[in-house]
């Protein structure tokens, strides 16, 4: 088995897409356990000007999606910000693993020097693939992932690193 | 170029060690122009029983430390974990650049199929190299450099998602 580019992002995804989704079944049981309702959790900010977990959640799962579709070359599907409830983040969580799983390795494989250009704040970005996954693409989806639990752990959700990191076979 | 082993460890763990450095040089101003303890950024947790900014910034670096010298087989150093103030921390990744820095390409390269060994909790874990880097030593490493910062963004320091990202060069 040699390293791909392939290897480097669809299951990287999936496997922290997943515990994500796990972590949101635990904050789920947590509010039910003591009466907080659920907009609470989904509207809680770790400062004023950071995004709640909500978009934390959105903005995991748009990373995986959008990166995946980039190196594939295919168009990055849209999905509307519309969540309300950890249910319907769980939904966007497990739409967006569908659509990543429907990509398959040839078509990412390869892709290290492949034209990336994606927008920024109004601006372009253009990368190759390679340093696109490794030092952007990667770094911002463990970087939503790690602040959407950081926020419901600290609202006292009962997960631990190893709900986030996920179940660890060799 | 294709992706390899090395060039998805080494210089992923560099990028964002440069950034949480730089992340760090922005907490030290802020506590010195609030005239805050620089041991109370230390301190901050985002909940009682998570680890303080102090062990998730010794984390950070040793998430880099210790999977570069695993993947490239040779022991790893062991560091004290004793950094009382900003500057040590920033000590302690310099540290850790200068040994990641020192691993070449060569002896990374071809660990897809590795054996790893590494303790956990009083017990054993092993992988072989490519799922211990992809699905355990870089969501380990990415988690707590993102904590790090999350406790910094929670203490009011001024920093966005670009000083944790780092230049985004092409």
């Amino acid at each position: 088995m040699t390293l791909s580019m392939y290897q480097a992002s669809v299951p990287v995804f999936l496997h922290t897409l997943a515990a994500l989704s796990a972590v949101l079944d635990k904050a789920a049981a947590h509010a039910a356990e003591r009466k907080i309702e659920p907009s609470v959790l989904l509207n809680t900010r770790l400062f004023p000007d950071m995004f709640p977990l909500v978009r934390q959640v959105q903005l995991t799962a748009d990373f995986a999606k959008g990166t995946s579709a980039r190196l594939a070359g295919v168009e990055v599907p849209k999905y509307a910000d519309t969540e309300a409830t950890l249910d319907e983040l769980k939904a966007r969580i497990a739409k967006t693993v569908d659509f990543v799983k429907s990509l398959k390795p040839a078509q990412i494989d390869g892709s290290e020097e492949r034209e990336i250009t994606i927008p920024i704040g109004g601006q372009s970005l253009a990368f190759k693939g390679q340093p696109y996954l490794l030092h952007f693409a990667l770094p911002n989806f463990f970087f939503h992932a790690t602040t959407a639990y950081d926020i419901l752990r600290h609202c006292g959700v009962g997960v631990g690193k190893r709900d986030f990191i996920g179940p660890m076979a060799a």
